[in-house]
């Protein structure tokens, strides 16, 4: 063996035992994140548990209030601005909003929209799904090609387009599931609009007052 | 009175009646739900004390392994594509990789990038800053301006350029701010990278293995 293998072998040795080093800190880290992980999981699960009956409830109680849904979404100060000209005028159809959450895995959830039934669309309830994967998104049956949102077609959409919050498009949001890292709009949604959506529609009644 | 303001006071009353109703099931859910966050925080908070040694300990072990975080970062399957054309030969100077976290406030931490004595740039250490609010970054303060990054300068970048994951480039990404939502990048780097950076440290040597 010549006086570079040696020391190379050397070296070699050397950084291997201070990976199985750094292995053996990983393990305990890792070890702890997974208790961490099951102690957090087991309490979300048994608060969604007790949640869970209030947001039925909510969620039956909004049904009485007309477009309460799309006023939530329209006030919202971030989400206000996502909306398309014309896709106002289908959103005031929604009549429910729902997430089904999924709390071994924080990462899986889905939105749920129902719909009234509506000039624009056949379908009762649009479903956006998350997964660690990415997401997929129900199929939209439009009644009428000219009333349809996005008005160009998903290949046109995806060959000339940078994914951008800005002037998004809800139905643009809704088609694309490109994004495999993070989605604002959907954690605006889910973090925000479901978690207390009276926040946002009293800033209507709020605008209301001051005119 | 006329039947018409008369219809729309009962209307208007029942209305809120049934907005009562809701705030009632709406502050049930936000009493848990800050429960349930006060038993998360506590858990997290008593399992980062245990893991934090571990950590520095990791940390200072990785120390002695040349370009260590350098190949976890040019090896991540997503991350890898980020660099622009020489931006890998300054990478190679990180010395040290750690992230602040504030485990009252999830949203709120650091990225430290600890950088030995090299020809890019004074700093020995470039801080990513993410709070509520937004991202702030450490002012690089490069030696040479032919040899800095980005190319070009930062009012050029915000003014022909759309938010995007693709080919940002490192130093792009650094000193973008604008982003309030998420950062694709930063998550990955604190999840990913931060978490287990072993498992692509290790892809290299599968990588020279299959050579």
């Amino acid at each position: 063996m010549s006086k570079e293998e040696n020391q190379n072998l050397k070296s070699s040795s050397s950084k291997l035992t201070v990976i199985d080093k750094i292995q053996k800190c990983q393990s305990e880290i890792t070890g702890y994140r997974m208790k961490c992980d099951k102690e957090i999981n087991d309490i979300e699960e048994k608060y969604m548990q007790s949640v869970r009956p209030h947001i039925k409830n909510r969620n039956l109680l909004i049904l009485n209030v007309p477009q309460f849904w799309s006023t939530v979404l329209f006030n919202h100060p971030l989400l206000q601005s996502i909306f398309e000209p014309g896709e106002k005028d289908v959103i005031k159809y929604m009549a429910s909003l729902d997430i089904e959450e999924d709390h071994k895995n924080p990462e899986m959830f889905k939105i749920h929209f129902l719909f009234g039934p509506n000039p624009y669309f056949e379908n009762r309830v649009l479903v956006k799904t998350f997964t660690e994967e990415g997401s997929t998104s129900s199929t939209i049956k439009w009644k009428n090609e000219k009333n349809k949102f996005p008005k160009v077609s998903e290949h046109e959409l995806w060959e000339h387009d940078e994914l951008s919050m800005e002037l998004k498009g809800f139905f643009r949001w809704f088609v694309d599931n490109r994004e495999q890292f993070c989605d604002p709009i959907a954690d605006l949604i889910r973090c925000q609009v479901w978690y207390d959506p009276l926040e946002y529609y009293y800033l209507d009644i709020d605008k209301e007052k001051s005119i």
